[in-house]
């Protein structure tokens, strides 16, 4: 076991980045880009097997228990947020520093990007059988497998309200599973409780389009299809949708935030603080008994001497 | 990270409340909502999209990690019942005070209920699309979605038995779970192993009557449709059928108690007692010894004298 | 609280059972109910909506959780077992005493059978719409709700070597999570990891025969469908199939049994025992020394006296 | 409780291998035995059963939960590879000894074949009555019960491809969850996580060639197929697709380890080193500081004298 140790350790050192928040970022990417890989690689095989290799509900599972491999691959470094809305909400809570959320956004949809790389090699032979290889729209469509698209009973003001109330769900599950003051799941297991999550929204509100809930999930994979040979439709299909899963999941976040803060949180975070500084007044309290009583005791030797 | 801190404290500062039980009720609000909200939204997407996006089983899926979410949510402030017939079990054993049950029926009513108005958001569009949107019989009918229907192969006796057998699973198993003498699993997983019975009472038990066992997750919702456009026909339909899911969980929960009780609880409990009573003779023996010993050198003492 | 802790204690007094064997039978009576309950209902649930509330998968996730839940109520008190394929195989390697095997089995089957008076409440008008309501053999039997029949391209012999492999992995899967020399999940995830065992064992073996491998949960039930109304055919089919779930289980349990020592358990012991022996022979070589050591002190005392 | 605790040891002094290496391999061989009875009986219950007992989903489950009990039943003792790619990536990260890889893709291999042994038992019945029994090619081929099969829209590249990328996955995955520095879940879930990750593999990247990723697991039953009936066509079909799944995945174990340590591993394993290497220089500076004051000290000392 010598010479593989040295090699490991010279690769190591070699390869080794000691910039924090960079190291965070590449964690993230690699992160979502698992998420990504194996939650699209599930509806490319949904689609392209035409039904017989998955249904509806493999691809809730395959979403679900990603997005727990993704946090357990960066979780102990960056987190595991595999989101810019997590980032975002913890970023509103004072959890983490702002100049996280750009360095977070711009390597998540990078690993959203890059894994589309991966992905077209798996099934690429399957792609080019498939009928409607390539077109964004009708009944075959094969772009839903990277990014989301709206179905054909959803307009687009809906579509935005269906993002908005899966992200505050969302938002609020998270919040709970990792509030410091309401902390119900034995440490290691917040991985498979957020899987747990994301299973559950795609099993309830996955119908209308899609369950993005992620801009950068949804942002990477568009931009590659556009690259990769779908072409500019990929943007301008029902009249700009690919705005929606990009902004509407900020509202929905701060929407989440503050159910959750006004329902549970604000009264966990008062409480303890009522407690300590019930505290500190007990404490101030009794120092100034103490030194009246030192004084007092001061004055009574004074007159003793 | 200086100015989202303050902010949220000042927040904190306005909405807190300090009153115990009412901040328990919205907690217990917010658990039901999220239960209600995935639970339902499972339906309407089975439903809505003709069997495309969901069967039975995501509905179950959907219902038991719900429940586990739901619990996750408010568990640690008051206990994640989410369940008036789960309050009534607990102050039935007394290990929760009566004045609670109203208060936490109240609130969960209002969870559930709330929810609706988030969850008609979402798949509007799809219901209005739909064939049979508005219609509480039928088969197209959408307002199973909601509230609780038999299927047409059901008496009104026979779902009354249904729902008492469906509770009275469900709370032998929560006991078992919650029991303070028989505590089989680890801390904090009470929560994933309520969601399994939900899962396994509707793998099992679902096809009668949709599993209710719960009046606050039945009643709320029927009372959003009746005002949402579905008239008072939700109450009316087969004779009064709305009385069955809120009046039949609570005394199949009186039966699941009787049972663990008798089966297992009791025997338990006992044995406890047993032990500490057989302690406190030893104590008092042993007492009786030393002060018999006491008194035997008081006297020998005084002999002495 | 007072009246209902009050009325707790004297019912509790009242009905408690002191004898340790009989309270462990009751609470494997309860598990096995439980179950056959939640096992058996998904079956009804498949057979009676015709396929459109459940199909194979849920059948074996709910035998799996059902096996999970019934562990979970009866584990602290009686081991949990449910299945007297599982004492046996415990007996066997001297870890219960052999005096629990009947009274367990007994106990097995009495909860397997009672249960059945709940399970024929729930469907009971499902039941009487079907088509072929007690039929025991033909495409819509209803009788393998509740006991297994082989599937018309098995043969006898074949089902036996079926029930001794299913039984067999069961059994190798069961030692290996109870093995106190190779304990390797968290304690209290005992009864979610037989869970699992049992789902997987439906998942890959229960298309010949529905895989009971538990004699008590295939014998209660076929009781009670003799009295119910499907009459002695349950017994006289295929040429007494039903003497094969009984008996395949206990020699497939033996081979379980077998396989694992020989392949896993036996070196794990004799590991543990050469430790405790080289352990001990060091003592005595010690204490050989040391007494050597004596005695020579011993004699350069006496000379030196 | 005597003779049978008597006989045990008897037998278990008798059969006892006192050798670490072999012990090691026999565990490993019974875990893959595990892993493949189970899956492989999932993929014949799917076949055979033409669906109605099966489908995609239940293999995807029965994969994953398989590894999880096979990796229980022998992880204490041999690490719980059950898959050669995985003993490859320990050695090259020098976490095992080169010495293990042989021995235990050996009895990994023995460990798929025997299994076949027992398999083909159970569903024998079923077989022959099967309509394209012993065909490997065709739409009902049985063939793939056992080894795996590229889709027919697959070419031998991009089969190469498909299985490179799978692994790579896989060994991402499980890195991160046995990575020393990295250690996201409580101690005894490793199992249960790495099912997971079979089980969303299959979920994503099963759909073109069944998703092996594992040489023993194909090569193991493929033999077996040779010899049981089916003939050197296992061999010879799609010009020697059987060598892909014995030699890609070694590839996609080592593309799979490049990744994770360029992207997370070196940076962990590098602070850590950092961080020692900081706390020597400490030690050295302290170090020289003190014997600097020593001999100032003497010095001193030696000039007072």
């Amino acid at each position: 076991m010598g010479w593989q140790k040295h090699y490991q350790d010279k690769l190591s050192r070699f390869f080794q980045i000691r910039n924090l928040l960079l190291r965070q970022a590449l964690a993230e990417c690699l992160g979502t880009l698992i998420l990504v890989m194996f939650g699209c690689g599930s509806v490319a095989q949904l689609v392209l097997s035409g039904g017989s290799h998955g249904m509806f509900l493999t691809v809730n599972f395959a979403f679900g228990f990603a997005a727990t491999l993704g946090i357990l691959v960066c979780g102990q470094i960056s987190g595991g947020h595999l989101n810019p809305a997590v980032t975002f909400a913890l970023c509103l809570l004072g959890r983490e520093r702002w100049r996280k959320f750009p360095m977070y956004f711009l390597f998540q949809t990078i690993g959203a990007f890059k894994k589309k790389h991966l992905i077209i090699w798996i099934p690429l032979d399957a792609l080019w059988d498939h009928p409607a290889s390539f077109n964004v729209t009708g009944p075959d469509a094969t772009a839903g497998i990277f990014a989301t698209y709206p179905g054909n009973h959803l307009t687009l003001v809906n579509g935005f309200f269906d993002q908005i109330i899966g992200t505050a769900a969302l938002i609020v599950c998270i919040l709970a599973i990792v509030d410091p003051h309401n902390n119900p799941i034995p440490q290691g297991l917040e991985a498979f409780t957020v899987g747990f999550v994301v299973l559950v929204i795609g099993l309830s509100m996955g119908f209308n389009s899609g369950y993005a809930v992620n801009p950068a999930r949804d942002l990477g994979p568009r931009l590659f299809t556009a690259i990769a040979g779908w072409g500019s439709e990929v943007f301008t299909v029902r009249q700009g949708w690919f705005l929606v899963p990009v902004f509407a999941p900020f509202l929905g976040t701060f929407i989440g935030v503050m159910i959750y803060q006004l329902m549970v949180g604000f009264h966990m975070e008062g409480e303890v603080r009522d407690r300590k500084e019930s505290t500190e007044q007990e404490t101030v309290r009794l120092t100034n008994v103490t030194s009246k009583d030192n004084s007092r005791e001061a004055v009574k030797e004074r007159n003793e001497c």
